[in-house]
């Protein structure tokens, strides 16, 4: 059994949901790994990780203004406003998405459907530089 | 350190949440591991996974009702209809849940809590196929 | 390549968001693994796990206000009410949340960033006695 870790470093440009399936895939399909786990971890509390259809960009879209709507900017309920009115925004999308994700890999491949992308999706309104942890173990 | 994938194959007749509990454990349970991880990982992004109460089905029911009212079909904030008003729906549900899941087995056993079952979460209207993928790693 | 395993106990004295990371950290980091995978693994359906800001406790006082909000005690949608008004809602609510996370460990040390901590989120307002499974696999 074997284990390999890297990272995707994403320079983000603001709220906008980025696809970063071409660098996970380059990295972990590359290992050598006929069967194992691949587990993404992203170390930020106002950004997250989701998988989600890479086909018709327009999803990618609506589900941005759905958490618009859902969580919306400048909402008289928060008292965290240190960094801005999309600080806690920011906060509670990561806690609706995900902060870890872990996909099997089957034949010497991750096991994504084919519709199945793997996004960063940004919160923060300002420019940030963001860490997703890949780990992969298996043989 | 040993590894086993499977899949289970789940025949959705439209919108509903289907208990996949039996079909995981039978299989997660004989692979003859004491002690591992177990990775649930649903291949798609118009269904999704969650773990929730597996007693009482008046929870899968009212699961059901708050989705459908916090993400409602036909929503006009929507561009993305392209395979109807449940379409867009159905990915920011998935979105809202799980595409992966991992529960460690302790003592030979998948290591459920006593009232938890593992759930697959239709979001499309529609009939549609779908695929999770196992895998166990562990001794 | 070695596992470990262990629980942490929350005695939660109702609905809050409590600090699990000094737990977490401390048995997690002295397993003696450089490279592996912590996975934590909640046994039951109305708390659930969420990793987040670890620095203003505010962010945990608005959390709550927005789930209190969005997923309010006695809505009259819900049918399944045997445990009380704050019964169905902690459901939901765990199903928006996280009930199993996977953390890469690198270099010894779990990898969580700078500003985040685990938190479990106690979604019942009465006192429960509550279990959380932590799975090491490296070496």
């Amino acid at each position: 059994m074997r284990q390999f870790t890297q990272q995707v470093v994403v320079k983000a440009q603001g709220r906008r949901i980025y696809d970063i399936t071409p660098q996970v895939l380059q990295w972990a399909n590359q290992q050598g790994i006929s069967t194992g786990l691949l587990t993404l971890y992203i170390q930020h509390t106002s950004a997250s990780l989701m998988i989600n259809e890479n086909y018709d960009s327009d999803v990618l879209v609506d589900m941005q203004a759905f958490f618009n709507r859902l969580v919306p900017d400048g909402d008289h309920l928060f008292i965290h406003t240190t960094e801005g009115p999309d600080d806690m925004p920011a906060h509670v999308r990561t806690a609706l998405t995900q902060t870890s994700l872990s996909i099997p890999i089957i034949e010497g491949k991750v096991a994504l459907g084919q519709w199945q992308g793997v996004f960063l999706f940004e919160h923060r309104q300002e420019a940030m530089t963001r860490r997703v942890l890949m780990h992969v173990i298996g043989e």
